[in-house]
Parts: structure tokens; C-alpha cells; sequence
């Protein structure tokens, strides 16, 4: 049985994106769980974060873990039971969408750099495709966790009628500088290694390892919070007892970044790096949707929202998850709102966690069994 | 009038480091300002940041601006009209004292990878040379911010009798992990840079620029606070109205950044900013001096502190300055300490503050005024 599926669509007409160009070919890899329901009341869409895929849980016992294995399952919060779930890779990525490692159908070859530069808003309307295609015109819910959370929010507002909720964890309105600045950071790594070749490295035997591992190196830090890496490795020295003396791995947080950085570069697209991180910076829902007024953009949406942040996540801290929370009060719409105490940062929302588990299953749970009041 | 001095050392003796090597021929680069006193009372010792000099202020009017210029000059924190102040560049800088890019004696060449791994330790026995040469036996103060802290800090307990009061600013005892993540994403950036040749640049053309450009940029970025960013620079873009979709400078964050990093290159060298970021990332003054106990390393001190912490500092948070202090007053020390509300984050100690200002002013005339009552 065939788990990963391709819709495709642009094969006559062009796709539009917001920088004004267009795509043709595109395709849009998905998965689903569980089963719909009759009356089509039970379908949620999952969006993956940043370096995410389709591949949110397994779908049998040896298949290969999901990236939201803990959530995703029978009986867990996003009950694949009760429910029917469905999570595509986005635009722009690596996993089986189209992006610049797809080839380019006018060339035959990469598009590389010939790609287009996407937004979150091209996203979604990329995704909006496919579920229109498999005839779901609204969704129980939407849901999803960083750029996950951000494709959440973009959706709720630009289409209004086609989701009775949207669970909004670890996001921001709008990619602030700070995290602009470790992601330009993280491209020039990129943009300087040799082996990237101005983006022309595909099928050569080098590749631009040193860059994209440097740059996630950078974002794995933005991810975990102070307090965690003091618990998990303070100053702990690296299969050692005493100072080496030397710039290799003294530390064992130096031992464990370099190891993330590497073994991401076995499964991530160096340029794909460059236009979803770009993707994610050019995210402000204030100006997609509100002229930039927080509360216009807002005031589009007809949902229900449920929206964690977590204590330590200091990359979209959550003074701004909670500034959304008011804000969509403010405009009416029912919001539940918790502030997660929890020592893992940003990562948070992919972990283990009872407070979250609870707070998913019972919005949900609430969320189909009242009637349909806000369409 | 010459205002840049050198002391030269280990012409005979060897000087040995912490890392069991040794180093002949030392150069210890240094500036004074103010006059010493008959009774040798007054003296200041002033330790700069990494990336600092000995220039910390002006000698007169047309001279080039120094890095403690808010804090050092006539009437000033650091009043040059009533102290004498002297300021050394570390070991392994590149301001003159002795570090990767000067000659080796034995060689004739530039030490580059065969400099010795030092530490904060083996920097303040080489300003103690210098001191001792001076015949200043007792400081008034030693006072320095970020890893200048921690040479005051490291000063206070390996010569007890040497000083009467430490100024500790934007310090922490020991560096923390995530700082020591940050430190060896920036080495890496040098080490991957083909232009580094192993550390072998020295007269060369191509220099590591874009690899120690990189790690300037992530220290940045850790020296300010998501705060004072967002207030600077917000989500608004580089000289245009509206989103240009490339990876070049779209956002002002990251042209300001790219600035600040391609400065950096002109005044600084690569092999400095890997062995001070290693002997940064070495520092623990509760291994160094207390077995591993804070307390059993302070209980070896006997001066008065002034420690000031900043609110938004991030790269070293007030909670450890706090435990610090604490741990100080249970050792019987006389401790001034505040965390002051700022938005400035770690480099808070560089930028001019008024609360800053009337505690050392404050701090050094009750230092002054009191009789010796704890040598």
C-alpha cells in the first residue's frame, strides 16, 4: 500500500506566487490518516515546520517515525481514530513538493536558483489546491507548530470558511528581527560555501555540506532553551576528564551541535534552506492580510483558535503568541490560550508534553461536538 | 608623546601557560592614563572585552576614540583627573601582546596555528608581569566587562592582596553552555573558510574574511537583545518600500549585521578570535581557583565587588552575577550589587548609563575614602 501521495496541478494554467511569477508542474506530496467521515466533518490538515515533511506519524508499526509521532496516532491528540488527517509538504521544500531541487519542467534540469521566491501565503495556496482537489471544504481543524503555526494562522485568516479551528503553537505574527538575523546568518554559511556553486551542485559529489550544517548548527541553538542546554550539558567535557586543548570538540554541546549539523545535511536540501528561511522571514500576517494592523488581519478570521506558547521559547517568545490571543478576542472569536511552563524552548511543541496532549484532545473534542455556530 | 607602551618578558625564562607549554619573548601592550599617586593608592586596572584593546579611552583631543570612552577620561566614571589607569591587551589579541599573528622567536614567522591554547588565567599572569614591573603592587580596583569581568573576577581570587575592590560587569563565573555553542558555530565559520588555510594566512592576500565576517555577525547578534533589535530594526526593509525577493539584504537587521561583520574583518584576526573564544569558553572560576565550588573559590578573595548585571542580557543573564554576589557575601565580602533595567542587552556595559556611571563613581570614591582593612 501506497502511503505517500502526489497531487498535481499548473499543468495548464500557471500556479501565481506573491512575488508575481509563476510555476507550472507543481506538486503537492501529502499523506493522510484515518478515515472521513460522511458528512466530511472530521478532516484536520497538519502543516510541518521549517524542515518538516508529509510524514507527521507512521502508518504501520515499522514504518519510519513521524516528526509528530507523540501527537499523531490512535488515540493519541490528533486521534487518527476519530479523525482524518492529512499533512503535505510545502512549496519550496525537499520532501516530494515541488522546489529547487524539482526539475525545472522548461529546462529538464534543477531549478536551483531559477526557483521562485515563495511565501507562506504561496503555501497554503499550494496545499489549498490539493484539498480542494480531494473535495474537503472545510476542516475541523488546521494545525500546526513554528512556520507549522504560521501556515495555521495564514490559513485561518485567507480562507475563513474552510476551517472551524485552528490550533496555532509556537508561532509568531510576524518572523521578528532577531530570528530574521540568525537566518541571514544561516544563508550567508550557505551562500559562502564553494561547494554550493551559486546553487549548482545537484547530481555533483559536492555539496554544500559545510554551510548547511553551520547553518543549522545556528538554528538548532534558537531552538533549545538556555536552561536546557545548561541541564543537558552545562559545561560537561566530551569523553574526556580534563581540557584537550584544541578547537575540536572540548564541550559536549560543541560534540552534539556538530552532530546535528551533520546528520541534517543528509536529509535536507541546502537551497531549500535558503528560500524557506527567506519564506519564513517575509511571514507578517499584519501586512498579508491587515494593511498592517494586527487587529484587520484578524478581524477576516471566523474561527476558533486555540494557541500555546511555551515559557523558554525565546526565538517567538510569548508575549506575541499571547498579544494574537487579546487581539482575536478582541474580535470575537473564542480563543483558548495557554502559556505552556516547559524548559525545551522553541522545540517545544514537538515533545512529549501531558499539558499539551490534554489541551489538543479537549479543544478538539469540543470543537466537533458543537454545532456549526461560526460559518 | 608616545601613549602605546610595550613590556617585554620571558627573554630568558620561559613563561609558562596553563596548558603546560610554555611562550618566550612575550609582549605585553599597554596604555596609561592619569598620574600615580606618592602613596601608589589611585591605580586603576582596566581589562578590556575579546574583541577589545588597550585603547580604552583618548589621550587627547584628536586621538582615536577608545572602547571605554563613556567610562574613562576627566571627570568620568573612571575620573583619569584622581586615578591612574592602565589598560593591557590580552594574550592572544592582536593589539600589540604577544598572540597567533605575532613572530615566533623560534621561527621567524608568524606563530598562526603553533600559539599556544591560553587561557584567562595565563592573560592575567601576563598583565601581573607587567604590573610587577611597574611596581604597582596594590590596585585600587581591576575592572572590566564581559571577559574583562572574568578577569577581574580571576584577578580578585589569584591575587588576593593585590587589588581592593574588583568591578565585575556583564560577567558570569564560568561560560555557559549555550555561550559555548555560539563561540564554536563562529570557529567553525573560520575553520571551513578556505581562505583560512589552516591558519596560514598571514601575508597572504586572501584572508578569512567571509568566514570570520560570519562569526562577528552571530556574536552580534548575541551581544544585543531581541528587545532593543526589535525596537532598532524591527521587520522594516534596507532602503526600499516594498519586498524585493532575493537573498540579499531585504531587511534592515541583516544589512546592519553584514556591516558590522565586514568591519570587523579590517580590524581583527582570525586565529585571535579562535584561541580568545576558546580561553572564554575555557573560563570557570569554581574549576580554577575552588575545585569546583564557587564558594571555596571565593572564599579565597579579599576585596570589596562591584558587580552590575544587565536586565536583557542574554549571552550572560543576571542570575548568575546574582548567585555570584551572593556567594561573595557569604564569604564575607563587601558587595555592591545591581542589575540594571536596560534594553541593551550584553553589550549594556559599553553604552552609556547613568545608573552605571554614579555606581562606579560611587563604589570608587567609598573605595578610596576608606582605610585598608582588608589586605
Amino acid at each position: 500500500m501506497k502511503y505517500l501521495h502526489t497531487y498535481s496541478f499548473a499543468e495548464t494554467t500557471p500556479f501565481l506566487l506573491s512575488c508575481g511569477k509563476t510555476l507550472s508542474n507543481v506538486n503537492v506530496a501529502y499523506e493522510t490518516w484515518g478515515t472521513l467521515n460522511t458528512d466530511k466533518t472530521n478532516a484536520i490538515l497538519i502543516f510541518h515546520a521549517f524542515t518538516g515533511s508529509s510524514h507527521a506519524a507512521r502508518h504501520y508499526e515499522k514504518d519510519t517515525e513521524g516528526w509528530w509521532e507523540t501527537y499523531v496516532g490512535s488515540g493519541k491528540a490528533f486521534d487518527t481514530d476519530k479523525y482524518f488527517i492529512i499533512c503535505a509538504n510545502v512549496l519550496g521544500s525537499c520532501y516530494g513538493s515541488t522546489g529547487p531541487s524539482s526539475l525545472n519542467p522548461k529546462t529538464g534540469k534543477p531549478y536551483a536558483l531559477n526557483f521562485p521566491f515563495i511565501t507562506i501565503r504561496d503555501m497554503n495556496s499550494a496545499i489549498k489546491n490539493l484539498t480542494d482537489h480531494l473535495q474537503i471544504s472545510r476542516f475541523l481543524a488546521v494545525a500546526g507548530g513554528s512556520m507549522g503555526g504560521m501556515l495555521a494562522l495564514d490559513w485561518s485568516i485567507a480562507y475563513p470558511n474552510s476551517t472551524k479551528s485552528a490550533i496555532v503553537l509556537a508561532a509568531s505574527h510576524s518572523q521578528p528581527a532577531q530570528a530574521i538575523a540568525f537566518h541571514q546568518v544561516g544563508r550567508q554559511a550557505i551562500l559562502q560555501d564553494p561547494s554550493w556553486k551559486k546553487g549548482n551542485y545537484y547530481g555533483s559529489e559536492e555539496i554544500p555540506r559545510l554551510g548547511l550544517s553551520l547553518a543549522r548548527m545556528i538554528g538548532h541553538i534558537t531552538y533549545l532553551s538556555e536552561k536546557k542546554m545548561h541541564e543537558k550539558f552545562g559545561r560537561k567535557l566530551q569523553d574526556k576528564a580534563e581540557l584537550s586543548f584544541g578547537f575540536d570538540y572540548e564541550f559536549q554541546v560543541e560534540s552534539y551541535l556538530r552532530y546535528q549539523g551533520h546528520k541534517f545535511v543528509d536529509r535536507f536540501d541546502a537551497n531549500s534552506y535558503l528560500y524557506l528561511t527567506r519564506a519564513i522571514d517575509y511571514f507578517d500576517i499584519r501586512i498579508d492580510h491587515g494593511e498592517g494592523s494586527l487587529f484587520s488581519a484578524f478581524e477576516k478570521s471566523k474561527c476558533d483558535y486555540l494557541m500555546l506558547s511555551y515559557s523558554t521559547d525565546w526565538l517567538y517568545p510569548p508575549e506575541n503568541m499571547k498579544q494574537m490571543a487579546n487581539t482575536l478576542r478582541g474580535c470575537g472569536r473564542r480563543v483558548v490560550y495557554l502559556d505552556i511552563d516547559t524548559d525545551n524552548g522553541h522545540d517545544s511543541f514537538l515533545i512529549d508534553n501531558q499539558v499539551m496532549v490534554a489541551a489538543v484532545k479537549n479543544f478538539l473534542s469540543q470543537e466537533i461536538d458543537t454545532t456549526e455556530n461560526n460559518v
